[in-house]
């Protein structure tokens, strides 16, 4: 039958009908009725970080990755130089924006399996002091580990060195203080653990050093300070909105608050994360990541062993049962993906599976396990 | 009671239910269903301008204005020189955004009232020669003047210089066929005449360019080119789509070819607009604009010589009533704007008239007309 299927996916991700029924309606953009939400919005997500008192939040157009961009040509002066702690995918996204925007970049590399290391970064920092900023991305989800946000933010702040934080698929589940922690820019987006619909990204960005930011983006449409001025000024967003995006990141926002909040939301994830491993285990599945060193997010298996497994078949299966996976992000080792994300429980994820299992089945492997 | 108001804004605008209710579901990003969406959209875009032989089209995430700053960045080469012809706020966006991005920029300016001078343009052309492209705005929302599109390609082609039509707010509703009007780049956006809702740009880009492209752009995330090659290598988008607002866009590009295409809907927004200025005149309005030069999108009107008049006042009445007017964008005139585009027929406009009578009774202003 015609089912809505179950987005096992790091975003877009499967969001409640709530959200959903909240873009059924049109709405000016110049309207004060609309800027209301926006504001709304906007005064959620400082509370989310405590950044009230530290911060402004700024909404943008796009994918998370415009955030990213906008974040680095808006806080990074133009003969700034910035450190990428590589450990995955994304982090090397980021410094090929960085670079590519003109401004200076070092790539500073880490095994994609690990976390990256407090110490080569103070290393690398002391090493060279022409270094202005660093970008770290809290949850790799290239392949799904944790990064110290903590450390390198204390790191950055007792060196003098600016922190941008991509905070994508973290934010609004694993806990980031703006009162412990200092960065200078921190970004996410709509589509995430929000679970709110893809098409917007915000980014925090420190008090301290806002007014510094005027004229540093080379790009218009990407100019948070700018933004943020015209918005403070007008109530209104600079350029066209996505209207229905905006008033489903409402919606979702108050299912957030209503649930619990942060705590809540990394509860139930949590539990998801929980639920897939031990099942996925019992099938023979091993993660590629210890668990010491795993977010809660997304979780990257090895492929089976048995050469009758193939992802396009695997997916295809499980998809045909009513589930949405993902494909591994990893250079080095076939691995697929799955979620833990989304406005789904403990329940969707056993069902999940056992879906898997079925798949496997039908596929005649009998053990999922990884070559030795 | 607490009924949906009319948008009669130049977008975001009234779009259908059945276009809001296509986003009553999540659709994976990598999933071959939401690509062939995606591959769908681009196929129906490509062929309202006839351009399946001679053109690409390139969706982009953010407003409108991105993916005019996205055609720019793509298109013009680092040392290239771009003449914006200016009658209007959206050109002075169009230059500003050139500039920053560090490319050569002049602006040939114009009367808001008037359409761009063919003949000042070729004077200014061949009075330099370093000049590759031009920027011409199809209908400048600004004061809503139709600017002539021909007779400016015909001379870029005749020239050899590039072309860049920000075509936003007459696509799809005036008639635009790239196998007789010869264009580089060609913009619009989802929640303007297609009837979608906001959160994605397009850009058609002229095949025998866009090798060329490569390389031009200082923006990451906004390489038409890099943009174009994932996703005819994929079928996805590079970073995550507004996957609700593209499913809303091919639900509302549906309903734009059951209706007849851009000759309906241009005769349907011709009505709106003739309804619009006939009932308006009536009560005194009168337009800014010379009919003569007047796109059917969007019309200006003087402000009342009324003392009693306010704008504030006057659009918080019609809103009452149910119709979201649009405040004017000109420097120099008190004026406000009414939108003729979106989901809505002269019914809905004669609905809007009698609105606006009803409130200039209650502000107690008997004739709307202007100062002498």
């Amino acid at each position: 039958m015609d089912r809505d299927k179950i987005l096992l996916t790091p975003g877009p991700l499967t969001t409640t009908l709530r959200t959903k029924l909240a873009m059924l309606k049109d709405w000016g953009s110049w309207d004060a009725d609309f800027n209301a939400v926006t504001a709304s919005v906007r005064k959620s997500l400082l509370a989310i970080v405590h950044g009230a008192d530290s911060h402004v939040v700024v909404p943008l157009q796009g994918s998370g990755t415009f955030s990213v961009e906008a974040a680095v040509a808006t806080v990074v002066p133009r003969d700034g130089h910035v450190l990428v702690l590589d450990n995955g995918a994304y982090c090397k996204r980021a410094a090929r924006l960085t670079s590519l925007m003109g401004r200076r970049c070092t790539l500073l590399p880490f095994d994609e399996a690990q976390p990256v290391s407090v110490a080569a970064t103070e290393a690398a920092l002391r090493a060279d002091p022409s270094i202005t900023h660093v970008v770290l991305i809290h949850c790799e989800t290239g392949a799904g580990v944790l990064n110290p946000l903590q450390p390198i933010a204390d790191l950055c702040e007792r060196l003098g060195r600016g922190l941008i934080v991509d905070a994508m698929s973290s934010f609004a589940a694993l806990e980031i203080d703006a009162r412990k922690t200092r960065f200078d820019a921190l970004v996410a987006a709509s589509g995430k653990c929000l679970e709110g619909v893809p098409g917007m990204g915000f980014v925090f960005i420190r008090r301290a050093i806002l007014d510094g930011c005027a004229g540093n983006s080379q790009s218009l449409a990407m100019d948070l300070h700018d933004q943020y001025v015209y918005m403070e000024k007008t109530t209104q967003w600079r350029f066209t909105p996505p209207t229905h995006v905006v008033v489903a990141l409402h919606e979702a926002i108050a299912q957030f608050e209503a649930e619990g909040g942060q705590p809540a939301r990394l509860a139930r994830y949590q539990r998801n994360y929980e639920t897939l491993v031990r099942g996925m285990a019992a099938l023979g599945f091993q993660p590629f990541l210890d668990p010491a060193v795993q977010a809660p997010i997304i979780v990257t298996f090895h492929a089976p062993a048995d050469p009758k497994y193939d992802f396009k078949t695997f997916y295809a299966a499980a998809r045909a049962r009513g589930f949405i996976l993902y494909p591994g992000k990893l250079t080095t080792v076939e691995t697929f993906r799955v979620g833990c994300i989304g406005a789904i429980g403990p329940d969707e994820i056993e069902q999940a599976v056992h879906a898997v299992a079925l798949t496997l089945q039908d596929m005649g492997i009998t053990s999922a396990a990884p070559a030795a």
